[in-house]
């Protein structure tokens, strides 16, 4: 097996069409999209039936082990268009010591092991791969910093240029990564979707194409490939309840779009996980409109959060979200700062396991839901762990020994 | 495929004794070493001809991408004592736009995707795992931050105390990762041989257990599957050169050993990669040995480089490294910091691949090589990236707007 073999097969493709995730208007394929008429998501859509007969799972698990030995449920259609950092499968993790309770298993989906370090590169390699394809040449977005980060590594490496602009808190780490990394990147004194309106305003005068979540289809069939690969590394059976800490929601959308699509090729069988939307208290749009049952969410005011991946005032893919989670029977729930934090510290010093501050949330909802009753003991459970810790700034540590001096080891024992 | 086969999965074990690396003298395997009588490194011998017999090309492909995939080729013998974080098999990234001269395939294996984001993981985990097979409470080690952070992950998951001794130097960030999972860390005036006679002095006072490079006999055995993986992911056929940054150089010594491990159980010939030590100016004790020809190295005094890993004024293994980088045709050099901070840039800039310095090291040792003709352009070379670019200090980013005022995007087209 060659390792790179997913990359460089050419492969039969079986993308059909584009539809609007509100009203089933359809789009023409082969050609750069942003939202539909409606002002509303579009959804890549294949010919199952096709992949159907053109993929067994046997000849699946042959193929190196990265999201590309998906070809044929992704958008690509030419080998030469894939931009690759080695995009390999990422590990789940049971919480040991730290797991509370005890009985069920709770898996941690450990996206830190990415090219830069988060699950923004799954959703970015692909739009890059599709911008690539279409002979785009700048690329624009707003980003709390892990996206941004994933676009200006996978740009620069197609010889794209790449502009983010961030809010102004976004921590200094992921400013640097992001201009490390080759893109234009601006601090700009509001929060992500007013970061989103510049990208829109400068459109026209700059030309740049806008690939902010949700407003090109290609980055959830990238994110997708988190429901495929779980699905495949739990052996064809999906786990009871998953908890996804929740921003723009692309990777709870795709992973339920990956579950139909896994079924419709005969994959799975009809048994769905229960799909919790994890929001952080200062932020809570989606568990809002959960709980007074509306369609859409209306913005979230002056929010805040440590954990800024899922500070996220207002969604595009709201109503997605919020089908998704009531069709599988989940839940939406909001966990505080302090909590996620405690959550952090304690999985690291029982587990070794440097989750980030949105990890820590789905641990935060996971202690929770099985306190109120909502998961059982007995159920298997996976956990979202979008980012490494490391690209969050971490308490200072101050402990010095003075070697020129006698030390008491027996402190130390 | 069960997703963790490899780590539920009863093996036949080959350990058959370990061996002084200087004086060949034989010790049982089944109890805790640390250095030979000699004041060298054990080296874990097997019954390879049970292992040829055992295991095939084969059926180690079905096996899931993990380092535990190469059962028969290490040393613990029950599943159980497996204390593991997902040690995913690490992908090969060609260089692409950043790459010189072009002809040449210049692949870099991104060591940075494994738990605590550096290689360190392969050396600890498995290290950590037969301490426990042996029932020791507490570990303890110098470290420049890397090695510290894998051993207090893996020591917290597996129930044990584990305390780290870094330079004064080391960065806020290596040190917040270790105390955060869980491990005792300490900063000392002096530099990682001086952290070491610290672990030694106590040793009798605390009963800890010195888990430095080399010093005991299982993170080389870790290590190793760099050159397993490596083997198997270039399809059996080894590259032409291999660079790797060396501080330790447990791994360098690992792949050598484990090169020789394949042939001897047939998986492949007699070819080998020119082993090349890379080190930097401020600190290249192996360059100065091996340009005296000189069988083993002495102390660099006032060391100093930004590549903090491979800032080792002295090591245990010294004869090992310039036993196989000498057997091999290989070479050692040494490159500048400034011209290691250039290569880290530019590789971030034109390819997206943020490499740690020490990686870094490895692009400049190669350009070098490529220009005095140590290298030619027509050579397969592998580049060793052995941390991610994200655990070390960031160049600050500074560029804001302000969305209130008009905002002239002609500027950002």
């Amino acid at each position: 097996m060659n390792a790179n073999a997913n990359l460089i097969t050419e492969r039969p493709t079986f993308v059909t069409h584009l539809e609007c995730s509100w009203t089933g208007e359809i789009y023409e394929a082969d050609k750069p999209h942003n939202l539909s008429r409606a002002g509303k998501p579009l959804l890549v859509r294949y010919d199952l039936k096709g992949v159907r007969a053109a993929l067994s799972k046997d000849e699946l698990s042959q193929r190196p082990n990265d999201l590309w030995r998906w070809r044929e449920l992704l958008p690509v259609r030419r080998a030469a268009d894939i931009v690759s950092l080695g995009e390999t499968t990422t590990p789940l993790v049971p919480l040991a010591r730290s797991k509370v309770g005890g009985g069920g298993e709770v898996l941690v989906k450990d996206e830190g092991r990415l090219p830069t370090g988060s699950f923004k590169a799954r959703g970015l390699v692909m739009a890059v791969s599709m911008a690539k394809a279409f002979g785009i040449g700048h690329l624009a977005m707003p980003s709390n910093g892990n996206a941004g980060a994933a676009l200006a590594a996978y740009a620069s490496r197609a010889g794209m240029r790449a502009t983010v602009f961030c809010p102004e808190d976004t921590p200094e780490i992921n400013l640097s990564e992001i201009a490390l990394q080759g893109a234009s990147v601006y601090r700009v004194n509001g929060l992500i979707d007013d970061c989103g309106k510049l990208v829109a305003q400068g459109r026209e005068t700059t030309g740049w194409f806008d690939v902010s979540t949700l407003k090109e289809p290609y980055r959830i069939e990238g994110k997708k490939t988190m429901g495929l690969e779980l699905a495949e590394q739990l052996g064809w059976e999906l786990p009871d309840v998953i908890f996804y800490p929740t921003g723009g929601g692309t990777g709870l959308i795709g992973m339920w779009k990956a579950f139909d699509e896994l079924e419709a090729i005969g994959f799975i069988g009809s048994k769905r996980p229960r799909m919790v939307a994890v929001q952080a208290e200062g932020c809570a749009p989606m568990v809002r409109a959960f709980e007074d049952g509306t369609e859409t969410a209306t913005r979230w005011e002056n929010a805040h959060t440590l954990a800024w991946g899922i500070r996220v005032p207002q969604a595009v893919g709201d109503f997605l979200i919020l089908r998704a989670v009531r069709d599988s029977g989940g839940f939406a729930m909001a966990v505080s700062d302090e909590a996620i934090t405690d959550a952090v510290a304690s999985v690291a010093r029982d587990d070794g396991l440097l989750l980030s501050p949105e990890g820590g949330a789905t641990v935060v909802a996971y202690r929770q839901a099985l306190t109120d009753g909502r998961v059982r003991r007995d159920e298997r459970v996976v956990l979202f762990n979008c980012a490494t810790g490391l690209k969050y700034p971490l308490p200072p540590m101050h402990a010095s020994l003075d070697r020129t001096k006698p030390i008491d080891f027996a402190k130390l024992a």
